[in-house]
């Protein structure tokens, strides 16, 4: 373990996903707590979920659909962040996630504060960012010229790059969001940051 | 909540889930730390997510059966429960669970304590517990009249039983298991133990 001991955790997230936006709120202080940095992966669970698991999306499935209804709003108090049910349908991360990649090739800090204003646009302002003009307008706010953005993200460059990005993460198993990796270690879901901070704190799943 | 603080916890299992057993081992501890106890109830899984959810078997789900084999063992470590990965397919907790109804009519204690055997012998032994003979076995070691309790289970009393415990707990909206319900909170997983734990503490989500 010592040789990763400073290793970055990926964390695979999806716009689209509440549970995504919890974790995105939570895992730079819990990674910075044991000297770790974060490093940030945009996934598609469009693809991952419905396409390769071949499972439904949440919100039709019986039961469960409910059962998350209830529980997004009190995750939100658990965690202590604000959060705004928005109806919309059909709204999807593509543009958002090439976005995301192109500025971090650039700049992952600017990268990693572009994600916080999408989840808030989305999450806590319950309004739409899947058009590249929504995308640019939240870029635009960060000092980024949304005009160099716009033809970014329409390029075949970044199209693959969303693609492969999406490729990998499967190649590594990951499916939901959020999902973390660390020093190897898969553990997927809001609901275990436990695990994830007792593994970075234990280095093992029996204790010091 | 005063008037429900001391209320038992309904704790829905079904003999199948490895999760379901990791709960089993930890639930009557938790909910005594709290001066709660647990009211165990037996679901069917192969009702409530494969026919009404119309979700697939987990094992039969691609990236998610790989992180589950991952994380069985990891979980087992975590919990420090004895764990043994079986390579049964096509078993099932009919019987086990009308017994365990027979079984919580007459005596809840012992009911509770079948269900810990049942556990052991799939979980721990990695032996098959689906037929009848193997039920009564199981139940026959706790002082159990075998003979009595093979009829039991094929009377259409008992039958209806099963059948009317699995649409109650759908009707609550219960669908996976361990699935947990506090003063009517739905907590699904064993991985929100921890939840739990923080509703039986504070009695909200938001903190004493």
């Amino acid at each position: 373990m010592l040789q990763n001991a400073r290793a970055p955790i990926s964390f695979y997230f999806d716009f689209i996903s509440p549970y995504g936006y919890f974790a995105s709120t939570q895992i730079e202080a819990l990674a910075a707590r044991y000297g770790r940095t974060v490093d940030w992966r945009p996934v598609l669970i469009g693809i991952t979920v419905l396409k390769i698991m071949g499972l439904k999306p949440l919100m039709d499935t019986p039961l469960k659909s409910e059962y998350i209804a209830h529980d997004k709003p009190r995750m939100a108090k658990l965690l202590g962040v604000p959060f705004k049910e928005h109806g919309l349908r059909g709204h999807n991360s593509v543009a958002a996630s090439r976005a995301f990649l192109w500025l971090k090739a650039q700049d992952p800090v600017l990268a990693v504060r572009f994600a916080h204003r999408i989840y808030a646009r989305l999450w806590v302002r319950g309004e739409d960012f899947t058009s590249a003009q929504a995308v640019a307008e939240e870029a635009q706010a960060l000092g980024v010229d949304s005009d160099k953005l716009l033809a970014a993200i329409e390029t075949t460059a970044l199209k693959n790059a969303l693609k492969d990005a999406v490729d990998q993460a499967v190649a590594l198993g990951v499916f939901g969001v959020p999902f973390f990796i660390a020093d190897g270690e898969p553990i997927w879901g809001v609901d275990r940051l436990w695990m994830l901070e007792q593994w970075l704190r234990d280095g093992s799943w029996t204790g010091r």
